[in-house]
């Protein structure tokens, strides 16, 4: 049996409205390629993702920091963790890859868990990163959701 | 919207054949009810309901003690925690009633935290508790796996 | 260097004046011992025992279900974990051993979670288990605190 | 009765000398102001922060991924979650301020978490921040450990 690829799409609660066109993107990208989404679960960034993987029909589990009332409605699962920030490593450790999508200091702390696991991370107008002034290019960066979906595909098989 | 209903499916790792049979009917009903069906994701108790819950056509999530490695092939999604035995409450919390089959000391403590969140908890052939030597009633027992999701369906509306 | 042994104190938020002593005795001991409390961190039993241990001099550590501002004021150091009641595995994991004094259901999560990890378990006043209309002695009944600190200290060593 | 304050320090479980030397400075600072030293329990510049700590008597905690067995030996406290990565989010919740010496992507989450959670970081030779090609000014970079302290202890009062 082929197993599973899992993409977990990281990026802000409040998305501007073209965050939410990529995410949308992003989303249905991830169902057409047949893969599950992973995401946090609420609104925003989240929401914009689910609803484009519901819309294509794909599967989509949202890990949420409370309760199952704060789920987007275009889950096809959601978790209540109750954990607060906690449950960001609960999202990247489910993931094979990582696509973030501009975001904000949760979604900085979901790159750096999933860099931490070893796990690709891409980026659409996210981070980037630095230490004593050298730049650290551990986030992939692209330009267009097709990029994101497609490299994180290829960086999983 | 209707919301959904998710309940939870607890037991043993390791199932007899007539626990195995329990929770595949377990997870069968859940699904024909048209709820979601939550589990560990291992193997025995867990992977009968999500074998039932599969074959119903239903929808179901395994939260993981690990990796997504060891779930069993029968869940829609599967989460990877890496939290061991404390995501015993995440399965618990994203649960609207829990299903007691059987089961060792997980299975209590699972059972023990969907008390402590205030959550209906069914049993088949599952813990007797008492304290001082007084039966604490916490648990309804039942005896067929009709009942005990027809109870806990009830217990939620 | 001799390693530290660590006993969780598990017990009810809102303890009576009977408990509340049992607890207080409790704490002195494990501190009189030289072992480490460990606890909820919030009031009732486990404040019993974390005053208990400060009064001997002992070192405690409270693992809270929240923020640090719920903590005991007896406590050595207190632990925010945010993460509700998932934090009751941490406090067992954390611990060598475990003593139960009287208990509600949060209590009773904790055996189990001690239990599923192998970990020993002593009872005043606590929980009784069966299975099938058969006892399970898994939580070794003791009537007073130098028993339950004594029976702890010997099962680690 | 004022409150105890608490500073994490956070840092690569594998530190050069010079870090090991800042981490050492900055644990016997935090214990001559009083505060309590929260860490993630293992080597490194953990280790480095809590042995500075308990050469001028002041208390730490270390909350550490996996057993206490892993614990480094200058700890007043070992908590064992069980959690791998997901407990950096309880050594954030538990600080009132954090201090951040260089680090690899496991601190980068750390600091990400702190800034999530609206909590003050400073940083010696750590991570540098950027989204669009601008700078994001969210730690504070300072050039010595008394910097650090002072700077972290000023945050919180």
């Amino acid at each position: 049996m082929k197993k599973d690829t899992y993409i977990a799409v990281v990026g802000p609660s409040a998305a501007t409205p073209a965050e939410h066109a990529l995410g949308e993107a992003v989303g249905r990208l991830i169902a057409e390629a047949g893969a599950v989404l992973v995401c946090g679960g609420l609104g925003g960034l989240m929401e914009a993702a689910a609803s484009g993987c519901a819309a294509a029909g794909g599967r989509s589990v949202g890990v949420l920091p409370g309760e199952r009332a704060d789920a987007n409605p275009y889950l096809t699962v959601a978790v209540a963790t109750g954990m607060g920030e906690a449950r960001n490593a609960i999202v990247v450790r489910t993931a094979d890859a990582v696509i973030a999508v501009a975001g904000e200091f949760g979604t900085l702390s979901e790159i750096a868990l999933a860099l931490k696991m070893g796990k690709p991370v891409v980026g659409l107008g996210t981070w980037q990163l630095a230490k004593d002034g050298q730049a650290v290019d551990a986030i992939v960066a692209v330009a267009t959701p097709e990029e994101a979906v497609s490299w994180a595909l290829r960086s999983v098989s």
